[in-house]
This record gives structure tokens, C-alpha cells and sequence, in this order.
């Protein structure tokens, strides 16, 4: 739908993604893709950009991470035409689960995947909005090699590269969009 | 993509879709979409649906709730080519928000929105997986309001008639899919 190159794209991306400081601790700035997501050509520019990545890799299933992972994910896995498997928090998927938890700065997290949700040998593709510390992409990439999956590759819109998120994912492909 | 007519889309959205007894609480049944979303055509059907429904009603944002409902409502804006507003549970969205609260069985819960991501005048659908009992969507579409929005629809894959939500929404226009 877009006619501009996708060098153009990314700085279009980079225009319209908001930085709030100071949110969600004082010195912490945050990068708002509620401003990429209500402009009418941002998650088109997105899931175009990945889907030509993705497309003929021979993909099984798109993990996208609650909740923004999700957002992106979903069409994404609509546009490669293959099923979309959502990584949630405790207590949210219905059927039996796995679980996996991950240190934060203070305590801990959890993250969870239904147990039939990747078959044996199935070739997968992990999305979220951000690489960060990378805790929650490790703990998602465990549950689905738990399964049996393998981890084709981990995709982000943004990458704060200064917190260095990719030395936890032990040397799984990462893709990232966007770097600051 | 797909080659089937209408009527028998909605079938195979049914027969996908999984019957988990005692979720979240005993005795209750809960849908569980995400057997729909793992089918590889499952969100492309429901997408294709709604779009062929709205396109045309000149429609400017779809307002997506967290966090199926933005799972169905991502797919839907990029296809409309409109932008995609997040509800969000409070503490989820960086910039300055709205809130509105909604009684539930026992106690209460509260949704927000970013308080410039609707402009007056807008035409909006708001978006969500499921109609229940209403109360987030009746939340939803004042909060929509309260920014100058007009609510041209709500819809929703699902629909349980026997918790009556329609009765909750205050006579806003409602489309869903699939009824039980």
C-alpha cells in the first residue's frame, strides 16, 4: 500500500513513535508505539517490512507476547498465512499450560504458553514490540523449545541496544527494526 | 484466501474454537479463541469479515481491548488502513490517559485510554473478542465519547446472549459472529 522505499519507512517509523520520559520509573524513557499504531500506515509498514522477511522460510507458527508482541503479531501471522500462538501471563490461557519465569530488576516474572500450542519439529517465529533486557524473549524462546519448536528467529520493532538484551538470548537469530 | 462461502466461514470458526469447562471459575465454560488463532486461516477469516462489513462506512480508528480484543482489532485497522487505539488496563499506556471504571461481580476494574488518541468528530469501532456482560465495552465507549468520538459499532467475534451485555451498552449499535 505504501509507495515510499523502506530505508524511508524506517524513518517514517522512527517519526511517529512517541518518547515519553520519565515513564515507567523517573529516568526512564519510553518509547510509545501507541503513536506508530494509530497512524493509519504504521502496522501496514511494519507487517509488510516482516512478512517479506519471513515469507518463503518455511515459518509454522508466529509467538507474539502479550501484549504488544500480540498487536504486531497478529497480523503478521494473518499475512504469512499461518496461526498465531500468544505468550501470556499467568492465569490468562485457559487449557493446560507451560511456564516459565524470568529474573526482573526486583523479583521475578512468569510467562505462559498452552502445552499443544507448538507441535514437534515446528519452525517458529517469535515477535514482540521491543528487545530490551530480553528476559521475557528468553523465558518465550524456552517454553517453545520446551515444546519441541525451534526458534527460527526473535523479531522486534525496537532494540535498546544500550541494555544489551541479546546476550541473554543465547546466540538465537534476533531482528530488530528499529535501534536505539 | 479462502475459497469457502460465508456461512460456512462462521462453521469452521465455530468447530475451531475450544470448549474449555471450569475457566476461569468452576461451572463456567469458557471459548477459547486461541485454538482460531493457531489455525492458519482462523484470523484471516474473522479479518476479511469485518472488513468487507465496514469498509466503505468511513470509519477512522478501531479501538482494539486489551488484550484479545487488540489481537482481532491489529489485523482489522491494517486491512481498513486506519489506526489502531489500545484500551489498556491502568498503568499499561506511557502518556496522559482517561479512565473509566466498571462494576464487576465482586468489586471493581478500570480501563484507559490515551487522552489524544481519538480526535472530536471521529467515527470509531470498538473491538473486542467476546461480548459478556458488557462492562468493559460499555466502559470502553465512553471513554470514546468523552474524548468527542462517535461509537458507530461495537463488535465482537463472540457473543454469550444468555449474559444479556446488549442491555448494558446503552443501544449503541452491535455486530458479533458468532452467538451461544
Amino acid at each position: 500500500m505504501s509507495v515510499t522505499q523502506p530505508a524511508n519507512q524506517i524513518e517514517h517509523l522512527r517519526r511517529i513513535i512517541r518518547e515519553v520520559p520519565d515513564f515507567p520509573r523517573p529516568g526512564i524513557l519510553f518509547y510509545d508505539i501507541t503513536t506508530l499504531l494509530s497512524d493509519p500506515t504504521g502496522l501496514r509498514i511494519v507487517t509488510d517490512h516482516l512478512a517479506e522477511r519471513y515469507r518463503g522460510q518455511q515459518i509454522d507458527k508466529v509467538v507474539g507476547i502479550e501484549t504488544r508482541g500480540l498487536i504486531f503479531g497478529a497480523p503478521l501471522a494473518m499475512e504469512l498465512g499461518i496461526g498465531l500462538v500468544p505468550a501470556r501471563k499467568p492465569g490468562k490461557l485457559p487449557f493446560q499450560t507451560i511456564t516459565e519465569s524470568y529474573d526482573l530488576e526486583y523479583g521475578s516474572n512468569s510467562i505462559c504458553m498452552h502445552a499443544d500450542a507448538i507441535g514437534k519439529g515446528e519452525r517458529v517465529l517469535i515477535v514482540d514490540d521491543l528487545i530490551a533486557t530480553g528476559g521475557t524473549l528468553a523465558a518465550a524462546s524456552k517454553l517453545v523449545e520446551r515444546l519441541g519448536g525451534e526458534v527460527v528467529e526473535i523479531a522486534a520493532v525496537l532494540e535498546l541496544t544500550f541494555l544489551n538484551g541479546r546476550s541473554r538470548l543465547g546466540g538465537r537469530p534476533i531482528y530488530t527494526m528499529i535501534q536505539y
